[in-house]
């Protein structure tokens, strides 16, 4: 084969650039490594008077992303415009009628709309990809839709938001709490324009969904996902996890029960030892368990120009090679709707409060715990100048309902000075 | 395409019981996710009598590997016998000429044979495939070759050989010597039959010449890797490096340099806070660095029944797709004679000595090393009872060839007490 793949690309932001500058810089490499060139037809973006730094001279413009996707001299339509509807949704949808391939960064979209996406691309013999969408230049969905293609999957976990694991990072290592943290994240431009998508966990719920469709085999479901952000995490809570030997991850996790499917993107408690709890900074992480191979870890940069680029490039160039399969792992119409779990699983929880600093307080707690059947593992008091206690309770597996009952209970017995705060601690 | 997808699996130890397992088990998954069946349709071990614990019952049997091979209904032939030669090869030869893919766990016979085997099967436009071959359940070929396709590769690393690791982290938990804890492995069966082939880097040497070749397009040239095994790693230098802050690891590392190709397996110390330096036990781990992803490490186990039939699985299911690629990523043809570099990069050396505790000792060594051009980073002399004094120098970074002048020079400074040892520090 040696008719060129001809790409049409819309969005020259930091990836759409990165993209432009593989294909110019490794044209030789892209051809020996597929069998044909790889080009690019046409381009769009917002601006077209804007320096972007590269070459862009040879490319036909096209101010409409859907009048480029649908052109005759693009067989690979590259959305990395972003948004989960608006011009991104359009222009894939066009491209997909007019039996064009879509590569794409877009999580949002495919979070949203991946079940009619899949079903479009399918009907229409086109492949739909979006390696770039989870974990950035990680080859995280390849690996579950075709690695691990042999196991039935039990567990997907992930840190895959940087932004996130910045913050969290950098408020352990320089004791600061968050509002400062997010302030300097904020100043640094590492936060979406709405941060909430960042923070909010909303970004890396989008991840999460689509990964729990692929390893489950079931249709998208944003929307059935458990969120929590990290904006109530504060220093107290960093440094005494750390004390017991936790870090603090914005963490998500799919999980299949014997009682349905579980799906979270919370923050959670990890074992400072295990990869997970050792990643710093925004570096990205995510866990793959499946029955034959056990776990596999993959960690990489999630975001920025080169390793985004990378994984739009994987897609791309699958394509060139001729090389298929179901956007989902399985045909769209045989995913199934998802069954959420009716409980989520039982784990261990790390409890703080603050406690009024009379006698007998401490016994009030602990009678509360053990009227709701939940056991402690590990209790601690902190020394403390201010009228109340700090104190720390890592309890034994417990269902979260169980533990909000007891939470519940606790108000009414008159011992806290505050709200108590419950964290997951996930065994990784 | 309906058509089941017919293998003849060759090799009926561990990993084809497993391929077996996997095949019965999940047929249903296997069919959902390539959209047809994956059977079996005949079976060759040495001995027919034996039990598996698994159903064999529903398969022909063949005694000889290469009749199997060339099966009228197999499709591939899933090899899983090893050895470089031998029966190995000679049905992988057959099935190839046969016009059946092929699927293996063959490391040896890859790493001796690949160039020939990968010759013949793109001439007979068959799958020539070995994900198992390398780091057991990680897909770590699948990373390379397609998941970073649009990345120049500047350098891949990897703890390869779980054996080796088990050993060096042992030594280090328990404090035992390299015999007593060789004698322990011994005696669990983590060794190869000939145990030179893990303790000699031999086994992971196979693995990294085949990551090399994909990495920079060259042929296979297990030969041209400079190989060094763990059996001279004593106790002292794992409890020394540790202070240093080092752990001791047998790292496989492939590079581009501006001189050519640097590609060996040796003892190096690396960072204990990396992740290779936190690799602990029988798990392997791979670094692969591009030049637009930077750096992804992927983590889990390199050995096992499941891991390394789920591997095997992987190729099993990207032929029942339909999807292919050149067997090194670019076309056999087309790979060059790997350049083997002029001198090995630059790294820094950790030098451990013991010398003769006289007055003015120390000030000789540091001279041979000044004189070498060679300058000290750190040094440390420790306490000791016996005459002679343990000493610790880590170098900046040097070139092999003028710090193995320096060791020599040492030698005829009548200071040394016994011969000084140097490991290379992996930058990671």
């Amino acid at each position: 084969m040696t008719t060129p793949l001809r790409l049409g690309i819309a969005g020259l932001g930091t990836v759409g650039v990165g993209v432009v500058r593989i294909v110019q810089r490794h044209a030789d490499l892209l051809e020996a490594r597929t069998g044909r060139p790889v080009t690019i037809s046409a381009v769009s973006a917002r601006s077209r008077d804007k320096d972007r730094g590269v070459r862009l001279g040879g490319y036909a413009w096209e101010d409409d992303p859907v009048a480029l996707a649908t052109r005759e001299d693009v067989d690979v339509f590259v959305e990395l415009m972003g948004g989960e509807d608006g011009p991104a949704k359009a222009a894939t949808e066009a491209a997909i009628g007019a039996g064009k391939h879509v590569v794409t960064a877009n999580k949002a979209m495919l979070a949203i709309h991946g079940q009619a996406l899949a079903e479009a691309a399918e009907e229409n013999g086109v492949s739909l990809r979006y390696e770039a969408a989870v974990a950035g230049g990680i080859p995280v969905i390849k690996a579950l839709t075709e690695g691990l293609a042999g196991n039935e999957i039990s567990r997907v976990m992930g840190v895959m938001n940087g932004t996130c694991n910045y913050i969290l990072t950098r408020m352990q290592d320089a004791g600061l709490d968050y509002q400062t943290v997010f302030a300097e994240a904020e100043a640094l431009g590492y936060l979406e324009a709405d941060p909430t998508l960042d923070v909010g966990g909303i970004d890396a719920g989008h991840k999460l969904a689509i990964l729990a469709a692929i390893a489950f085999g079931t249709q998208v479901d944003f929307n059935g996902l458990s969120i929590e952000g990290i904006e109530r995490i504060t220093i107290e809570d960093i440094e005494q996890a750390a004390d017991m030997g936790y870090r603090i991850k914005l963490l998500g996790v799919a999980r299949r029960t014997g009682r349905g499917l579980e799906a979270r993107m919370t923050p959670c408690l990890v074992p400072m030892t295990s990869p997970l709890g050792q990643l710093e900074g925004g570096t990205n992480m995510v866990v793959l368990e499946g029955d034959s191979v056990g776990q596999i870890v993959l960690r990489g940069p999630g975001a920025g120009e080169g390793p985004t680029a990378s994984a739009v490039m994987s897609d791309v160039l699958d394509i060139a090679r001729g090389n298929t399969l179901p956007v989902f792992g399985i045909p769209a119409r045989e995913l199934t709707a998802p069954e959420p779990a009716v409980a989520s699983a039982p784990a261990a929880f790390y409890l703080r409060m603050t406690l009024i600093d009379k006698p007998g307080v401490l016994a009030k707690i602990a009678t509360v715990l053990g009227d709701a059947g939940i056991s402690i593992d590990r209790m601690r008091q902190y020394g403390h100048t201010d009228p109340n206690a700090p104190v720390l309770i890592v309890t034994h597996k417990t269902g979260r309902e169980a533990l909000d009952g007891a939470m519940a209970a606790m108000e009414g017995t008159g011992v806290l000075a505050s709200q108590p705060v419950a964290i997951r601690i996930e065994d990784v």
